[in-house]
């Protein structure tokens, strides 16, 4: 994806900034969301809801189990918490999720939702808030367990049902009429659930569902960053007195092995951008992600140093 | 190490400030120095001379070789820049071995010094400056094959010399006066290079010499942190309204799973420090290494809701 030319660079790897932290976490938590959609599969023996598996642990342990399921899940899915942190304090994010959920009051009131990779469970809980029936949250991660503690300490119990799985294994005896789903991840598709989106479509939605985001556009465009290139190129320069600059080609091509996760000014952004991809959530199929080539020439606005190609995306909640 | 106490915490991972990022890039660096002390060896084939081997590999691959080493180095070895960008930007920590090289001009003008996993070869170079008559510099990361173009760049080829390779492995034919090293990992000893120093002073260091720097403490103390706690523990009690304190459990038990690496306030350190290793390294022993136990009890000056253990190290240069 990234284009080497003279001077260009990215990575998040070794840039040292107040964001450094965030595209971190952003890398693992697409890790860890590669455990929840059509990877894995070990998790939730084959989607059993989280009260009833537990109910069954209870059985096979019995009388006092060292190690519950919940410790289990404790154990294992700890770094799972600092991920949800994270998403959750994107107020972007987590409000435009809220929005669009209110906003589509008239569709989920009444209604039965499926939540797709629920996490939390915080947007099934927006949605049962909003009035919805029933709402089926579904994740195949360990942290399905918290989201039915949340669940039950909210007294949702008899709204929002946790299914601890997949949705290729989970079972929904009902047709829905919305699916909610924030399965967006870096450069849109990145390690991304929507395969899981897809497929939760395809076995449960009605007729005229809805889904929320409805589409979804990946752009591209070529930027400039010369901070970050004077920060880790230039830097070899002269460091503590001493000539580096024969470490330069390799710092410029570090920049250009890794992807970074960053803000950049809107000055940086060399050309208007070009769409390489457009996701309609009603008719895509896993098929036609499985590999995405666009053709696009770009004619910069202005001169630079250093250039690298950004990918943006955008969502449109309906 | 961390002490599970009610309310404690730490964790690293999750903890969105501008440190985050230095926290983990500190790990890949621990990471990355696991190449060059006692493990791997694949590197550097038994440890040639940069120049060396370079020329061999030309004869190999004549006449045009569509992949030198140097290309390889370029690959495989490009993560390092960062890590070595970020030791180098610590300014605390260069000038500290900066002012200890210089401070010590007597015991290293005119004599031979080996640098123990050298990087860039920054430390080679500042024992050069202070007039050294040669320095080995050697490290079994490929950083090696840009330390020599750097060496090379500053015309120093005649006094620097570096060494692509282990310690265990490669040869210098004569003793030395002074071995330098930037040896200490987190925790001091983790993933650090300590026994290649050990081995390089029982390979080379004549009775007498200097080892810089010479001795290391590693002190512990319990800390609390509650703004961190609040951060990522209360944080659950009201998320967008909803009362998710069913996970605070979970945030609480991520918290002690993972060290963290931080800058805290002397206020928040509970009692004095108590000392768990004292290294000498003059007379250190790999075997000594190998696990270190210690006893101590902790009577905190104050109350706090959350506690956790820090290890602080400090280090002598002579």
């Amino acid at each position: 994806m990234l284009q080497p030319t003279d001077g260009g660079y990215t990575n998040g790897y070794h840039h040292d900034d107040a964001d450094g932290g965030n595209r971190v976490r952003r890398g693992s938590r697409g890790r860890s969301r590669g455990r929840r959609g059509g990877g894995g599969g070990s998790d939730g023996g084959g989607g059993a809801r989280v009260s009833q598996w537990q109910h069954e642990g209870e059985e096979r342990e019995k009388p006092a189990p060292p190690c519950t399921d919940f410790d289990t899940a404790y154990f294992h899915s700890y770094a799972h918490v600092g991920i949800h942190e994270e998403m959750i304090k994107d107020r972007v994010r987590t409000e435009s999720y809220r929005n669009a959920i209110f906003q589509h009051q008239n569709f989920i009131a009444g209604k039965v939702v499926v939540d797709v990779g629920c996490g939390t469970g915080i947007l099934s809980i927006f949605c049962a808030q909003a009035g919805a029936r029933r709402v089926y949250a579904v994740d195949a991660s360990d942290i399905a367990v918290q989201a039915n503690e949340i669940v039950k300490a909210n007294n949702l119990s008899d709204k929002v049902i946790v299914l601890h799985g997949r949705v290729e294994d989970v079972e929904i005896d009902e047709e829905v009429d919305v699916i909610v789903s924030e399965w967006m991840g870096y450069m849109l598709l990145y390690e991304s659930m929507l395969g899981s989106v897809i497929t939760a479509r395809d076995r449960w939605l009605k007729p005229g569902g809805l889904i929320l985001p409805s589409h979804a556009t990946l752009y591209m465009a070529p930027v400039t960053h010369p901070d970050r290139y004077s920060e880790s190129v230039d830097f070899w320069r002269n460091v503590y007195g001493i000539d580096m600059s024969a470490i330069m080609p390799l710092a410029k091509q570090c920049a250009f092995e890794e992807p970074s996760v960053e803000t950049i000014t809107v000055e940086n952004v060399l050309t208007w951008p070009q769409v390489v991809k457009h996701v309609d959530c009603y008719t895509v199929t896993i098929q036609e992600l499985e590999s995405i080539t666009a053709r696009f020439k770009f004619e910069s606005m202005m001169r630079c140093t250093s250039s690298l190609f950004l990918p943006l995306s955008s969502n449109n909640i309906v």
